[in-house]
C-alpha cells in the first residue's frame, strides 16, 4: 500500500509520523482549553469534539467524543472502528470537499498537551521475548537453566498497576525500596540504585470478553498498540519476587506513548512469530501473522548532554504475539474490558546493541555503556531521559508512534523522615 | 461497649450479624427496581437513595447515593464517614424522632438481591498469613526452607485481577488451564482438578494516595472490611507461576461478602499482631493495634448435602496488618485509589483444623478430609458450595460480615472446541 496523499500536506513527507495511513488516536488540550479527543495528522491535530459537532463526523447519531478517553470508542468494536476511520480517510485526503469544513478543527501539534489517551482499566505485562528472557535468565540461572521450563509453552505474564501508568513526558521519581544485596546481613531502606527501562510494544483491548477466547478472536478484539516503557527496580526486584512474582519493581511507574496506532494502520506490517522450538498447545498456536514489522530504538539523554541511542531493535522478535497473550489470559475465564493494556515484554534482538533495557546492554552492571560525552552508564543515573521510538516503514511513509519518553528524577529524602 | 439498640428490633438480638453497632454497607435491588446503596440493620436494608430523598440524610448538599456503588462515599474520608455513621446511628437507634419518615424506607433482606458493594479499581492479594505461608512452603520446600527469606521483612503480595472479583451468591465455573504433574512429559490443556478456596479477609481503600504513606496513614486510608475467597487453582498454579508469580490460576473469580464492615464497626476489636521475630524495618513497623479479633469459620456443602464446618480460625492469626500491606503497597509510590481492594493472604491458624485452604487442609491431597457424610474431598468437587463466615463478638451483640459464598459448577466442554 502507498501514501495516501492529504491536503495537509505536512503528512505527505515520507519520514512524516504521521500520514494518512496512520491516522493515530490520542487526547490533548490546548492552553485554558479540557482534553478531548484527537487524531494526528502531519502536524496537525484534528480535533473531534469539535469535528462532531460539526456533523461531519456522525457514528450512528449519539455523541462518541464526549469523553477525554478513547475507551468508548474502543468498546464499541470493529464495526465502529473501521467506520470511524474511513470517514477521517475521506475527509483528510486530498481533494475532500470537507476540507473548509474540517480545516477550523486542526490544532497545531506544537499548541497542545497530550495526556493519557485511553483510562487504563487494568494492565498486565508479560515476559514474552526469548532473547530478553534467555539474557535474564542467563545472568540469574546460568545459561543452561535460562528459560523457565513453563516458557516455550504459555506466554509468561502477571498483573501490573494501572494507577502507575503515566503518558509520555511525565517525569519519573527514582523509587525507595527494600533492599538485600547477596552479602549484606539485612535489607535496608534506600533510593533504588539500579533503576531500569523496558523497551515493550502495548496492546490495547477493545471488545470486551468474559471467558476464553481465541487467538484469532483476540487479536479481533485488539483495538491498537502503543510503546511502552516498564521502568523497573532491579534491586528492589531481586529482593522481593520470590515467590509470588515483581511488586514494587514495577510500580512506580509505566510510560505509553501518547498517541493509540490502530491495527489497521499496521495491518500491511504484519508478519510471523519465529519458527517454534517445542509446538504450542492447539489453543495458543499462530492462525496468521500477528506480530508487527516494527523498527523500536532507545535513547537516553544524560541532563544538558547529548541523545544517545543505546539500542535498535524490532517487534518482530517477540515469541508470542499479544494475541497470543491476550487469548492465554482468559484461559481461566478472567474477563477482559476495554482499556486493559498488555505489555509485550521487554524486545531484545540476538545483538548486543539489540538488548532492550539497561540490565542486558551492560549485563548486570559488569560492562558498563560508553555514551558519547565519555560518562557511562549501568543503570539510570539521575536527570536522564529515556525514550523509547517506534516506526513501520511503508511504501513511501511512516507509521510512527510519537515518542515514549521519560526523565527520570531524584528520589525524594527519605519519604518517612518527616 | 455494649449493644445499642435500633427501633428495628430484630437488630437487637445478641447474636444478630447486624445489630446498630455493625451498620455496614452494601448495594441492593429489589424486583423491577435498579441497584443502589443501603445499610444492613437487623433483617432490613435501609434504602440510602430514598432516605436521601425524604432529607432526613444531607452529607453537605449533594446527593451522594446516586451511584450504586460505595466508591464516591469512600473517596470522601473519615470525616464524611463519621458523619454518615453519627446520622445512622441517630435515625435508627431506639426512640428515634424520625422513625416514622425512616420506616418507608427499609426493605426486607429476603425481598432483596444483593450486588457487588463497591467497583474494585485494582486487586492485590498478598501472602502474609505465617502460618498458611509455613504450611505451603513446608509442602513445596520442606520444613526447613519453608518461608522465603524475605518474608518476616516484607508482607508479600501481587497484583491479581479487578475484573474477576465478584459478589458472594455467584456461581464459579471450574476452569481450565495448562496443566503438567512433575511426572508428565508435557503440558495439557485440561479443566482445573486441584480448584481451592483461600479464606481472607479484603481491606478496601478509601481516602486515595499518591506516594509513600505511613503505616498509621494507610490505616486512616481504609474504608472496611470484606470477606474474600480467593479461588485458585493449585495445578494451573504450580506450572506457571515460577518466574513471575500466579496469573490465570487465580483469574477464574475472586469472591466478597456482599457488606462492607467499616472500619468504625470493628474498633472495639483491635488487637496487636503477633511478637516479631525480627525487627521490621521502621517504616512497616506496628503503630498500634492494627489487626481484628474476627472469628472465621469455612464450610463447604457437597450438592444436596449436608453443610460442614472444614476450618476455624481467626483474623487475629496475620502477621501482618492491613495497613501495613498498603504502606508496603505505597513504597515504590505507586498511587492508591478508592476501590482498590487488598486480601490479606490466607489465613491459617496453628492447628489442623484452623487452615483456611483445602491444600493445606488435605495437606496437598495426601490426607483427604472426611465430610459427615463420609464423602473425602482433597479439593473443590463440582457442585461444593464453599462459605466463608466471620463475626466480631461484643459484649451482648455480634459483628457480622453476611456469608461470602459459592458453588462450583462444572468446567464447560472444551471451550476451544467448536
Amino acid at each position: 500500500m502507498p501514501l495516501t496523499k492529504s491536503w495537509v500536506t505536512s503528512a505527505n513527507a515520507a519520514d512524516h509520523p504521521f500520514p494518512l495511513n496512520n491516522l493515530p488516536y490520542g487526547v490533548f488540550s490546548t492552553a485554558g482549553t479540557d482534553p478531548r479527543c484527537g487524531v494526528a495528522i502531519g502536524d496537525m491535530i484534528l480535533d473531534l469534539q469539535a469535528a462532531e459537532a460539526t456533523g461531519v463526523i456522525d457514528l450512528g447519531g449519539a455523541p462518541m467524543f464526549e469523553m477525554p478517553f478513547w475507551n468508548e470508542v474502543m468498546e464499541e468494536g470493529p464495526a465502529v472502528w473501521s467506520a470511524l476511520r474511513n470517514r477521517l480517510v475521506a475527509l483528510l485526503q486530498e481533494d475532500a470537499p470537507e476540507q473548509t469544513v474540517v480545516e477550523p478543527c486542526l490544532v497545531h501539534m506544537t499548541d497542545a498537551e497530550l495526556h493519557m489517551p485511553v483510562m487504563v482499566s487494568e494492565y498486565t505485562d508479560f515476559y514474552a521475548g526469548r532473547h530478553h528472557a534467555t539474557n535474564v535468565g542467563t545472568m540469574f540461572r546460568g545459561a543452561e537453566n535460562a528459560l523457565p521450563p513453563n516458557w516455550l509453552h504459555i506466554p509468561i505474564g502477571y498483573n501490573g498497576r494501572a494507577s502507575s501508568v503515566v503518558v509520555s513526558g511525565t517525569d519519573v521519581r527514582r523509587p525507595w525500596g527494600q533492599l538485600k544485596g547477596p552479602n549484606d546481613d539485612a535489607p535496608r531502606w534506600a533510593p533504588c540504585a539500579r533503576f531500569d527501562i523496558e523497551l515493550e510494544i502495548g496492546a490495547l483491548v477493545g471488545v470486551p470478553s468474559d471467558g476464553p477466547i481465541t487467538v484469532q478472536e483476540a487479536d479481533d478484539n485488539i483495538f491498537g498498540y502503543v510503546l511502552l516503557n516498564d521502568w523497573s527496580a532491579r534491586d528492589i526486584q531481586a529482593w522481593e519476587y520470590q515467590p509470588l512474582g515483581p511488586f514494587q519493581a514495577k510500580a512506580t511507574a509505566t510510560t505509553i506513548s501518547p498517541w493509540i496506532v490502530t491495527k489497521a494502520a499496521l495491518e500491511p506490517f504484519r508478519c510471523d512469530t519465529p519458527a517454534r522450538e517445542v509446538d504450542l498447545l492447539d489453543h495458543l498456536k499462530d492462525c496468521g501473522p500477528m506480530l508487527y514489522d516494527i523498527d523500536l530504538s532507545v535513547t537516553l539523554c544524560p541532563e544538558g548532554g547529548e541523545e544517545a541511542t543505546i539500542a535498535r531493535t524490532n517487534y518482530r522478535e517477540m515469541y508470542y504475539s499479544a494475541a497470543q497473550q491476550l487469548a492465554h489470559h482468559t484461559t481461566s475465564g478472567c474477563p477482559m474490558n476495554a482499556g486493559d493494556l498488555l505489555g509485550s515484554g521487554t524486545i531484545s534482538g540476538p545483538n548486543r546493541d539489540e538488548r532492550g533495557s539497561l540490565l542486558e546492554l551492560s549485563w548486570g552492571g559488569k560492562e558498563p555503556l560508553t555514551l558519547p560525552s565519555g560518562e557511562t552508564r549501568s543503570f539510570i543515573e539521575d536527570g536522564d531521559r529515556l525514550t523509547l521510538k517506534g516506526a513501520a516503514r511503508g511504501d513511501g511513509y511512516t507509521i510512527g508512534f510519537g515518542d515514549c519518553t521519560g526523565t527520570v528524577i531524584a528520589a525524594l529524602d527519605d519519604p518517612y523522615a518527616r
